[in-house]
């Protein structure tokens, strides 16, 4: 195949769509990227791939000719919805470098917790002066909930920083200084020692409320979480009674079933919650259209392509 | 010389004292720990050595044969100051467990800034969705104003996770990695350049009130601030005018010129200041213990002892 006209769809406010054209066009010279609503009907006739940010389905249903769209965002559960009943196949995108910020957060929002930030920052707000008792960082074990690149990396800051870590996904990894589980079976032992667990799995049926209030007790009475993967892997109602009732000490919250997260939503006010606006992972426009320029250029000469397997979601 | 008698001097509640008495009795199986007001006069008359927290000096008068004491701390600029007058030599607490408990706090609080957890605690109080622009940490540089035990060991930390790395101190260094700066005369150089700026510097008489308000000047618009060290490096007024200005985003105090902080204070209530209660490197008992133990059996079996430099003042 040859080098050609690649619409972006997206659901997006006209500047965060121009910038996105901008950054794919920098990034593959040979094709011409172009918004959707600028295209031609003829233009529309002859695309075979899109790349997608959110994108309305009605809109890709005018590309007749359309085999695969290139996500530009790693999270794809919507897109696997939404065209679930098409035969368009869906890529996502794998981006190390947002695998490292990632990562970074990971570790950052980790010794936010280890360290007390929430507690000094109630006693500031108090003028309370009292220091809290403070544990060793290698007496600390941090687990992650899903062991892909975003796990693999975080495991890999944590172990910088001392911490004892442990990892759970679907199927079994080995990883150098983490302690891993598998499966159903093996989610309650790997839950039962976590002081702060960090869930960075995808979302797709098997994940939907998976931190139910079942699995939020069997952590360590006072553990702490941090979501930053999607807002309806933890069951919002359980995770309330658990930090209710102190069986879940705090909870830093990337993620929300919806999003923004509506005001009035109780997280907001919640005094053992950290609300942030899905700000872990922030995209960097240059690195990802490099990432999409050279997933086409490679399908364009060889057909190759690693799509989302639409059973398991991603 | 042989073991013998060693006398705790504190300024201390009782359960602190005991608490030190206890871990240092532990340590030291061939030495006899006593709490100073537990001495008898005849007890008193026999002591060579002492170990000190924050001591009266009018207690270690009444050890007439005492020659010196070695703290428990590592900060010492108070009993220099005290016993300057005195024959008395000092050991100030040298413990890598420290350094490296130090450094994840440098780490952690870097990253507090170079996340904007304090403008995200903002928004959150304020209900606000908002993602704030991300800067790699490869393109943050940090600056730590002092490169010894402490200095070095955070400057690992934060090249580990990617920050640019620039140090400053009295006398030059080399180390893998950092920019070093040294003297009076580079410390303009060194300060345009941080966007996060760690003083982890001794109180000395040359380092008192070092970032005044022509230093905090010489920091690029809209950098942070991060003080481990002690109150009275930072100019407080100069500080207190720089974050009203903007000229200083954020300050992360962990001591001040008085400390408890006392209440009323501006600090506590300022929007760009973090206070903390003197916690970024809580001692650990049995590891200090333990130091200070190994140091005594080195001086029982040869008379060595790395003393306090009264001058320089550490």
């Amino acid at each position: 195949m040859t080098a050609g006209l690649i619409p972006f769809v997206a659901r997006a406010g006209d500047s965060e769509t121009d910038a996105w054209v901008q950054a794919l066009q920098l990034a593959m010279p040979g094709e011409r990227v172009v918004r959707f609503d600028a295209l031609s009907a003829e233009e529309r006739a002859g695309c075979t791939v899109a790349i997608v940010a959110n994108p309305n389905p009605a809109d890709l249903c005018q590309l007749p000719a359309l085999q695969w769209v290139h996500s530009v965002w790693a999270g794809v559960e919507r897109l696997v919805a939404e065209l679930g009943d098409t035969h368009l196949k869906i890529v996502r995108l794998v981006d190390p470098n947002l695998a490292d910020t990632m990562a970074e957060a990971v570790l950052a929002w980790t010794l936010y917790l280890h360290r007390d930030m929430p507690r000094y920052a109630r006693q500031q707000a108090d003028a309370v002066w009292q220091s809290l008792p403070y544990v060793p960082a290698r007496q600390r074990t941090v687990g992650l909930l899903g062991l892909g690149a975003l796990g693999e990396a975080a495991a890999r800051r944590l172990l910088t920083a001392n911490f004892q870590v442990r990892g759970w996904s679907r199927n079994r990894k080995a990883m150098g200084g983490v302690t891993c589980f598998a499966g159903d079976d093996e989610l309650q032992p790997m839950l039962a020692a976590c002081d702060i667990l960090v869930c960075l799995l995808p979302l797709t049926p098997q994940t939907t409320g998976l931190l139910n209030a079942q699995r939020l007790a069997w952590l360590p009475r006072g553990a702490q979480l941090i979501n930053f993967a999607r807002g309806r892997i933890v069951d919002d109602g359980a995770l309330r009674a658990a930090l209710d009732s102190g069986q879940v000490a705090h909870a830093v919250l990337d993620v929300f079933a919806t999003e923004p997260l509506p005001p009035g939503e109780w997280q907001w006010k919640h005094p053992a919650v950290t609300v942030l606006p899905h700000c872990s992972g922030p995209t960097d426009l240059a690195t990802a259209a490099a990432i999409v320029a050279a997933n086409i250029t490679r399908w364009r000469q060889n057909g190759q392509m690693d799509f989302v397997d639409s059973l398991r979601g991603y």
